[in-house]
């Protein structure tokens, strides 16, 4: 390709630069453009790269026996009607209606739709298992696009499905598509960790999250520093540290106490330590149903944790107002009396301590020495805590280490979550009966992945493409004088099937070289009066260039 | 890819068969399977198939110079109402909001798109000229959909755009893309007759068509004998035959005219010949202006000429009402006193006769001897016919035939149509003015053609697939004793990089041979105890079978 020639040349406009890499060097590279919010044009070079990852998903799909197919972008909405998503899916859904009045969903995830072309083919044990995947555009209303490539609306994704007749054969599977993805990861030049995470919207019982550590990322995950756990916010579990439980317990009493309204008020006014206090919180659900949550002081109410152990599928704080229905009082909430009045949510980490205090349900009165039992019931007692940097793991054999990561892509468990939903979504039994499939689901967003790549191999002169994903492998610059010597390296290089993007612009050195930094393929060679015979070879990488001959320069291209 | 694991087998089940050979062959082989009407899934026997023809396209596209690249598929509904098409497109454009109010068009054609791309870059004369391309879902929100994947609401087509400084260097790329539309074809092994057509709602002067004869096709177009002449029905010429124009003209005269309201019941009623008679069809633009169109008798109101003649997207036939209130009757009209009451258009065959009759206006009266500019006056004289089959081509020198074809792909000069609609669609010129660009575009739908391929590449037993585009080269069938050998076969021909299809099924031979008829796949291979160490071949398209050897079939394999 000649770049005189090329759609979207590099500019170093950094008027639009962000606080993302990603995002200002593949603008100012011509890889991509953005046409509305979270919806990007990709220019010719980011479409080569984005083919190439495209390509590498492809192979290490195919090599495991998955099939690629295509499943419309239009999903009727009674599919989505039967698994009840219309009202659960995290992100917005978007709808639109044809002229005939049918309703669609714009797919931004197809585990109906595929399900639905299974169903339709009647399978049999022996058609099983399969793995099903395609490469297609998926559709997110997010509220906010963010950070180019990072967050957007709209995105081509490698999504599969597999099915199968029970547990133990999903399990090969899952194991498979996890080692497919690590292999995915290493070609495309990222380390990726495998983050057990929360499967949200899409169902099932566990998923893995695969997050590339950046600071910049938005998923928060927490590693055991033996390398054993890991695992997203949302879920991660530790070890409660005990406190003061094996105390006597003292009698119950409530005081005056014109105090503020938070936990620090509470401490400054008792002088007793942030953990014996108890944290109140009240919820309600999407249905408008109220829930208090109470955990011990000094930790922290986990949403979704606390969404899971009620099934509701959103919570919001609940308003002073919706407090007071309760008659009690914001800031002074205490479990004590509200039993049946309300759904009492406490967190394990209570059992840790003994005479707590906290409000007593009128405003400025505490209580002390409460207790757990004996002054207040659980309507459900589990797990709804965040967990903490340094806490120890749940075994308590290793501490907990705070990590920012992109997630790159995730695998799921369904299990019977959309076979047990869906009607006719079986198949037939060695014994002839009908049997739900067993379930999993794999996703991979390309864009996202290609600006991760973007944000870990870049330096701060423009971008360090891996070979295996670069839009070319060799960038070659021709000089004043050397334009003649440059076609025919040119055509050698082509003939030789080797990609090569050739910048002949009556250009000065310093803008090719500028230009060539920015773009970031792996090799540059450089053609001019002075290198008469031979080329100028350097690496993306490195500082040091060398001068060697054409078959020497063919060689370590068709090697590379 | 073992035939067992297969997800889409061939079934005969015949309940849902069409008139479409494509369609019941697609299903019944596990091609394809709908979703919603006119939506359809592509299983992976289908997807195979697809991804080839896609390869084949990428591939001529590229050789041409053609940049692959994407634009979103929600394109803002702004930049269709820049030029006006929000009001004009053909086909329904279906329209969705995000969940902040912004408004999209899903993408059915994406000129506004590509030409918003290339200004937002700036591009001088040096960039130019760039063919930019992608392979994206289209979205056409058709009232029906008809024959499978023939007519379809949701398909992907590669659409190109191409852009230069001035016309001359546009007729360059034209000539380019049909000769690299030709060799699509022709590789996909079909033959595609180059047709000059309407340029419809997507703007521009001129463009072709590319037409598959098929009785089964919606277009009807004509070409001529000598072969010199080819053009779709909307836009056909022909040279229009001399009656009696150099008769003396007589007397005008209304008469009483007890009849009928046709143009036969006139023939009848007077005696004279159909081509002597007028004949007028009044009809309704979109904004609900009437308008006369009148004609020859023995020629038919082409709507397509007539709408572009007088600037209409859509014209409709007027009702009774809307003729009545022009104070005149239906089945009478005249054009004679009706100037200045409505907008008259007439063809130009009215020159060729004289003393014409027709209606007066008046219920039961009819008039004879008219003549135009005598006795009535056009607003606008012009070519408003359709061509019949066994018409004079324009220049005389050879006859109309008449085809029916199924549409496979089209060409379009844009000339200006979309850059001077467009705010800043412009380039730098040498001389540093800017210019708007000079563009063309170029379609071609993959589904479709798909099927049309299978609709001239079918027998009674099933498809006949070009080996260029089939789903695999060879597939193999073990029958019972031959497992083994069979195994050795499969791994040799996978080892060679052949693709194959083994079915290694526990079925009879019938049930084996009748599905490799069905999928069509152009080499079939059987291993049994009977053929030992060598391998019984045959081509899908020949009866006679033939033993060969392991390395003679390899051989074949890799040459085929």
């Amino acid at each position: 390709m000649k770049y005189s020639k090329l759609f979207g040349k590099a500019t170093f406009d950094s008027s639009k630069d962000s606080k993302f890499a990603s995002y200002n060097l593949l603008i100012k590279g011509g890889f991509i453009r953005e046409s509305s919010a979270g919806r990007f044009f990709f220019l010719p070079l980011g479409w080569r790269v984005h083919d190439k990852m495209k390509a590498i998903i492809k192979e290490e799909m195919d090599a495991t026996g998955a099939q690629e197919m295509l499943v419309p972008t239009l999903h009727p909405l009674g599919l989505w009607e039967e698994t009840n998503r219309t009202n659960s899916v995290g992100f917005e859904l978007m709808k639109i209606k044809d002229r005939n009045g049918a309703e669609f969903a714009l797919g931004g995830t197809a585990e109906e739709m595929f399900v639905d072309v299974v169903r339709k083919l009647h399978l049999s044990h022996k058609d099983l298992p399969i793995n099903l995947y395609q490469f297609s555009n998926k559709f997110r209303d997010e509220f906010r696009a963010r950070g180019g490539l990072l967050r957007v609306r709209e995105f081509i994704m490698k999504d599969a499905y597999s099915f199968h007749t029970n547990e133990e054969d999903f399990l090969k599977e899952y194991e498979v598509m996890a080692a497919a993805y690590k292999r995915m990861y290493q070609r495309m030049g990222l380390e990726a960790l495998q983050v057990a995470a929360d499967n949200g919207y899409i169902g099932g019982e566990y998923c893995h999250e695969y997050q590339v550590e950046s600071e910049l990322g938005e998923g928060r995950f927490f590693v055991s520093e033996d390398g054993k756990y890991s695992a997203h916010e949302d879920i991660a579990e530790f070890e409660c540290e005990e406190k003061n439980s094996n105390e006597e317990l003292l009698e119950y009493e409530e005081v005056d106490a014109i105090r503020g309204t938070t936990m620090e008020d509470g401490v400054k006014f008792h002088h007793l330590p942030l953990w014996q206090q108890i944290k109140d919180v009240l919820f309600a659900t999407e249905s408008g149903e109220l829930v208090l949550a109470i955990i011990r002081g000094d930790l922290d109410v986990n949403e979704i944790k606390l969404a899971h152990a009620i099934g509701a599928h959103t919570l919001r704080h609940a308003t002073e107002e919706e407090v007071r229905t309760l008659d009690t009082e914001p800031g002074f909430i205490s479990p004590v009396g509200l039993s049946g009045k309300v759904k009492i949510i406490g967190d394990t980490s209570l059992r840790t301590v003994v005479n707590a205090y906290g409000g007593a349900n009128v405003l400025h009165r505490d209580a002390l020495n409460i207790n757990i039992d004996r002054d207040y019931q659980l309507d459900l007692e589990t797990d709804i805590a965040m967990a903490q940097p340094g806490f120890k793991t749940r075994d308590g054999t290793s501490t907990l280490v705070e990590k920012r990561g992109i997630e790159v892509g995730n695998i799921f468990q369904l299990g019977y979550h959309y076979s047990k939903k869906m009607k006719d979504a079986t198949f037939t039994s060695e014994s002839g009966e009908q049997l739900p499939f067993y379930m999993g689901c794999y996703g991979f967003g390309i864009g996202r992945t290609l600006a991760t790549v973007v944000e870990k191999h870049h330096d701060d002169r423009g971008i360090l493409w891996p070979a295996s994903i670069a839009p070319y492998q060799v960038h070659l610059i021709s000089l004043q004088g050397g334009e003649e010597q440059a076609a025919v390296v040119y055509n050698k290089l082509q003939t030789a099937g080797i990609e090569v993007l050739w910048d002949e612009r009556e250009e000065s050195a310093g803008v090719k070289f500028a230009d060539a930094d920015l773009l970031g393929i792996p090799t540059r060679l450089i053609v001019s009066k002075k290198t008469g015979n031979q080329v100028e070879w350097k690496a993306r990488t490195d500082e040091k260039s060398e001068l060697i001959s054409l078959d020497e320069c063919l060689n370590r291209c068709g090697n590379s």
